[in-house]
């Protein structure tokens, strides 16, 4: 195959690669996909949905979600963007605001998408390495001079900063933007989403993906000042016009509105979350504090990458990361209480085997 | 509201505006949307669907609307490229391929968003005016050292290239990549798929928006190349793994498979076209030969701003562009023949009145 056609850039791009999305059945606890279904008005305004309004384009503004998002947040619809998943609203801030000029931070244990965005737009980036305990580099990455994107709660090691730390970075230097990116915000951690009226220079990214189990749906959005919003909207109606389909936005309104269903289902995975830790600690496991619906985990005597092997034979699928300091660690999405016992004794038979 | 934090880059974007979409109640003609619903299968998809699967990601490689496509339009799976919408498409194709080493030429009237991707990723751009009989400019374009963009059929103009000019500007240089704009060819015009395997500088972008009545949901495609496919792969998997969320998928699927509602509600169409071109001459308007599902027509007497504006407060949208060349003429999306009669009764109002 021939790339005489494709210009420089493309030539040197390194996409992103997503876990397996396997198509026969399986335990699948690799891409920290929502166990549970989602609101089961989805299933409702499916079935009643006017098929025929398909012919008319989308409205370009999402406004009816974006006031279902106004009114859940506590903040104006001005203040909120809304992109083709939480990877469109990422992709897009980073085209917005990031340059030579303004070249951007992050750490070298993270959402591996951050590097592919700095590469794809040609912006410089400085990588600082989480410390010993997988910690955020606070300190060092305050002396920065330029963006900064945090995932909060981090991936995939499942830790959380307090919003106290946030709001520090944030004063730290209000002429670098701040994107935190929560998209397991809901599983534990502190969102920041209060702190766009007072902070000028903070991004907050969230997701319908991961706690209103609707990563099918592609929908993502960003709080911010209404100057930030305006920035990512230049960019997207000079891409394309109308990024989020009509069922797209009348399904996430829908789980949006839901919050007795969204506290459900998020509390049990929490649920699920400890009790599940503390039984991989008797099986030898030293696992990270997750605030998020994964957890991040070292088998005391095994290796990692072979257990993931072993596990994946047994038709269970988690993620391994053959990446430097956290080749020894495992990646496992939070599924029901019966995927997880599942799990356990798969890991157990394993470890007897050895 | 302070832009300090964009860069550049963003600074400098004139965003694309696309036609009103309004809320209220009128008789819509200005966005080139179908009149018909699309295909009555979609109505019981949506009915029967599975509304948990939406927990999971989506099939990134959109597998199953590949199959169907490959089978309706004869080509590989590894020909085609699906993406948010043409638009989608046609912005990952420019960043992919242009770039001040391959700058881009299109004709000074055509899809206006041509410029603007061109701004969006700094792509030098060549604009070739076209003939006084908005013929294009196919002398010219065949000795710019560059790529090519063209819609065929053209916008706003309707008016159609035969396959013989397109394979003529294809051999001229084939160290050039050719995108044909096929957004509007079921509707007339001849479509360059066929050539896709034997021209390596050739990739043809459609649209389920139009003629199969679904632009609320968000999906275009390319054909080419499994080169040029494979870097639209790479630009994309650098920006969003799932652009096409489950439920896009599978109504695309659904629709593009009902040949027979496609074949029903496209030749409704055009021969409503053919009656309101008749109609439309028989008031003293002169129209382009269009190919496509709108029509550019010019009054005899009359003021084309002034006519757009009298048919707003009747509740008829139609479409005006203020723009150098064009703006004595109008452009009409043919909906249904009671909507077309409405309009003639409109037109006719108003010049008696005058």
């Amino acid at each position: 195959m021939s790339d005489r056609l494709w210009n420089a850039n493309t030539k040197k791009l390194i996409p992103y690669v997503p876990g397996e999305q396997p198509r026969t059945k399986c335990i699948k606890l690799n891409t920290n996909e929502n166990p549970y279904p989602p609101s089961p008005n989805v299933k409702d305004l499916l079935s009643d949905f006017k098929y025929d309004s398909l012919r008319l384009y989308p409205d370009p503004t999402s406004s009816n979600l974006k006031e279902g998002l106004a009114e859940y947040y506590g903040v104006e619809k001005d203040e909120i963007f809304i992109g083709n998943g939480s990877d469109e609203v990422l992709a897009f801030a980073f085209q917005a605001f990031f340059d030579k000029e303004m070249p951007v931070a992050f750490p070298d244990i993270t959402y591996s998408f951050y590097p592919v965005y700095a590469n794809l737009y040609s912006i410089p980036t400085e990588i600082i390495p989480l410390d010993e305990n997988f910690n955020m580099p606070l300190k060092a990455i305050k002396v920065f001079k330029g963006g900064v994107v945090l995932a909060n709660p981090n991936a995939p090691t499942g830790m959380a900063e307090p919003l106290s730390a946030i709001i520090d970075l944030l004063k730290s230097n209000p002429d670098r933007l701040v994107i935190i990116d929560e998209a397991y915000i809901d599983f534990g951690g502190e969102t920041a989403t209060g702190l766009v009226r007072n902070y000028e220079n903070l991004l907050v990214v969230q997701t319908v993906s991961k706690s209103r189990s609707l990563a099918g749906l592609r929908v993502g959005y960003a709080f911010g000042n209404p100057s930030l919003i305006k920035a990512l909207e230049c960019i997207r109606d000079s891409f394309n016009s109308y990024t989020i389909d009509t069922l797209a936005q009348k399904v996430a309104l829908v789980a949006i509105k839901d919050g007795t269903w969204f506290e459900q289902t998020r509390a049990k995975i929490i649920k699920t979350r400890e009790w599940f830790i503390a039984a991989l600690s008797e099986l030898g496991f030293t696992t990270l504090p997750s605030k998020a619906n994964f957890i991040f985990t070292k088998p005391s005597k095994s290796c990692a990458s072979e257990l993931y092997e072993l596990l994946k034979e047994k038709g269970i699928l988690i993620r391994y990361f053959r990446k430097p300091r956290i080749d020894s660690y495992l990646r496992i999405s939070i599924g029901t209480d019966e995927e997880m016992e599942q799990l356990l004794i798969a890991f157990e038979e394993i470890l007897n085997q050895n």
